[in-house]
């Protein structure tokens, strides 16, 4: 069982940078077992013509909220508050699980077609998300939202991420980490129980860190520190650690990030419509920390497509800093690829022998790559997302010319309005 | 003759907003003839069922160079002197006016499939760009760029200005203004005799204002002025202006700008990768300005994709402003449609019976388009184009279930091809 992409123009990694050249990869399994030669006893079953394709490493959306999908513009252009109590958390509260499990169908259905292969997710109903998951094919991370003032190892939403894990033990593309949900909404003995079950259990850390102002100011007044040093301070940065936002950062908070090997997750879309600034994304890549991409949710992002964020991010920082050599498109493509395999701590991120075969496939007849010129400069600067015609992930083809070969898209789409009916959505 | 769209769901003016609604649109000849109301004798040769599309008005690129494609990524993450003079003048040096034309069409193509039917160029080889426009089916306003010291009246590029005009009277897509490319390459003898030819022949003006600080810091030292004062002392802003860019404007030049009605053209990525920062646009629309939006040309913006240009524009200035309200999604919409008609002075941009038919249609079975819950939000916030379905200019289907009419683009990436390996480009 082998799948054999022939002469295809594929981005691989060179160095810190990309080299782009025409290549047949096979895949064995799940893994990219050879780039150009052969492996031993390879048999192709499937094979794909590449040569009008370009071969990237499948893109990782490392922050978002997949079940908030049905949210997509129902609060937009609002004040922070009124769009988060007068909107978005009366719909969540309304929210059933199976809810959830369309609304992350929904996102995935959008994030294969544009690319986009692993995941980083903060949900709610944890095991819907699984399943949804399971179906389309995707790989993902999965930390259920935690909040909690007490040192309760009983907290519920705890019992509900450790039954998720066991329960899908057995699916390869599922791992999971601890959710603590951010500063203002997890007291300093909770966020210690959390670090402590890290530790026994072996687990990751995703949390929201310094996304507003507000939080600076109230965190400062409330507990005389930055955001970064309260959750330094009960022990999560013990714990591989994914935070995401980290807008208001200071200098010293970054050398704390970087000195505890923090990776941070920078949401252009979702932090500028919110008003919250733009992330000090050059400052931070200069202290070394480990800078990955994501969209966050659909509540705030209304695109949960990396194409359209790999564009922001490699523009708005030439913007803010007056210079055109600022936040490259190398760069970028690193940060929604292997920057993000490093943070989650998986063998994806790049076209390399031994890596898992996470791999998305773009049309290079799509007049927006004509002449392509550049290819990384084309992936953020010209790309839409709309130029992905397959994706092929843990070695399993789920996108094959523009189809979909594992949601029932109709069927999203009708669920999707029922939910919207029900919840007093436009729909 | 008539195409009627049926059962669509329609965004149509509503004061200085936009309502959404199903209609059904007639239209006869080149212009929308009825809304719901059928039309005196009104005979259905074509009808498109709108169940699942969205109608819009057609987009307007209110500020491109449409022979640049064959540039595109070519010249990235660079200094801004290094872009100019290292890459682009080198290669326009070396164009030919056949270079121009496939360009053109190059560009055309992906401005038509991300919905756009309006085009504000400033070209070289102003009759290649009009074969063009006359062949892609658009509707464009060419104003070749123009340079020089002297009352010239001679100026061979005027001359060919005045040629491409008279040359495509018979067409009423096209139009003509005067594009004196920019203060720093004007002299003001120069400005003055566009200026009387722009009254003698009511023609309109397109020209690149206060685009760098070097542009300004330069103009104060040589001629102790803003180059909006320059332009204006001119007689310039006699005319109908159109002036792109505008980012060092300061408070009393948006006053001259607003006082002399003059359009501005925003152009939110090119402004950014060139590292030439924000255009002050919420504070242009206070000064009452009428402010469109143009994608720049494909050596600066590698995508001529106006959707992207939406979404970058409504979202920038809520992070440059740190609050959501600012720049709304309606705002955006109405700069990338009836403001530019505005601009432009043709009877477009909008979706009223009497104007032109220029109309988009999006497949609402989109996965970003799903759930829609707001249409216009939706346009700046989850579209990325690839949406389109089906495009009408003026009257006529050019773009149908996402199949281009009127244009061979295959024959077109194979030119495009050959050009860029005689310019020694990578293609």
């Amino acid at each position: 069982m082998g799948l054999l992409i022939r002469n295809v123009l594929a981005v691989l990694p060179a160095g810190q940078a990309h080299a782009v050249a025409r290549h047949d990869l096979y895949v064995e399994g799940n893994q990219i077992a050879g780039i150009d030669e052969e492996p031993q006893g390879f048999v192709a079953t499937q094979t794909i013509d590449g040569t009008r394709r370009l071969a990237i490493p499948g893109l990782v959306n490392a922050h978002t909220h997949t079940y908030m999908s049905m949210m997509r513009n129902a609060a937009d252009d609002l004040a922070f508050t009124d769009w988060l109590f007068g909107t978005v958390v009366p719909i969540e509260d309304r929210l059933e699980p199976e809810d959830a499990y369309w609304g992350a169908l929904l996102t995935q259905v959008e994030m294969i077609r544009t690319g986009t292969t692993c995941f980083n997710d903060m949900p709610m109903f944890v095991d819907q998300i699984a399943r949804a998951t399971r179906e389309s094919g995707m790989r993902a991370v999965l930390a259920r939202g935690l909040q909690g003032d007490a040192y309760d190892r009983d907290d519920f939403r705890l019992a509900q991420t450790m039954a998720a894990r066991r329960e899908n033990a057995d699916c390869s593309r599922l791992t999971f980490r601890l959710g603590p949900h951010a500063p203002y909404t997890c007291g300093p003995n909770y966020l210690r129980m959390i670090a402590d079950v890290a530790r026994e259990e072996g687990m990751g850390i995703h949390i929201h860190i310094a996304e507003s102002q507000d939080e600076s100011d109230n965190m400062l007044r409330d507990h005389g520190c930055t955001p970064v040093e309260y959750v330094r301070d009960a022990g999560i940065f013990e714990a591989p650690t994914i935070a995401a936002h980290c807008i208001r950062v200071s200098e010293s908070d970054r050398a704390i990030l970087a000195q505890h090997g923090v990776s941070v997750v920078t949401n252009p879309a979702s932090n500028m419509k919110l008003g919250n600034g733009f992330a000090p994304v050059p400052e931070m890549m200069a202290a070394g920390i480990n800078v990955c991409l994501g969209t966050d949710g659909a509540a705030s992002n209304n695109a949960q497509n990396m194409f359209r964020e790999m564009g922001l991010l490699a523009l708005i920082h030439k913007g803010t800093h007056d210079t055109p050599q600022c936040v490259s498109a190398d760069e970028v493509l690193s940060m929604a690829t292997r920057n993000a395999a490093t943070a989650l701590g998986l063998p994806i991120g790049s076209i390399e022998v031994g890596k898992k075969a996470d791999i998305t496939l773009l049309d290079l007849d799509a007049p927006s790559l004509t002449p392509l010129n550049n290819a990384v400069a084309a992936l953020c600067y010209s790309a839409s997302g709309s130029e992905v015609s397959d994706v092929i992930i843990d070695g399993r083809i789920v996108l094959r010319n523009r189809e979909l070969l594992t949601v029932d898209e109709e069927r999203v789409r009708f669920e999707i309005a029922r939910i919207c009916a029900r919840l007093g959505l436009q729909g």
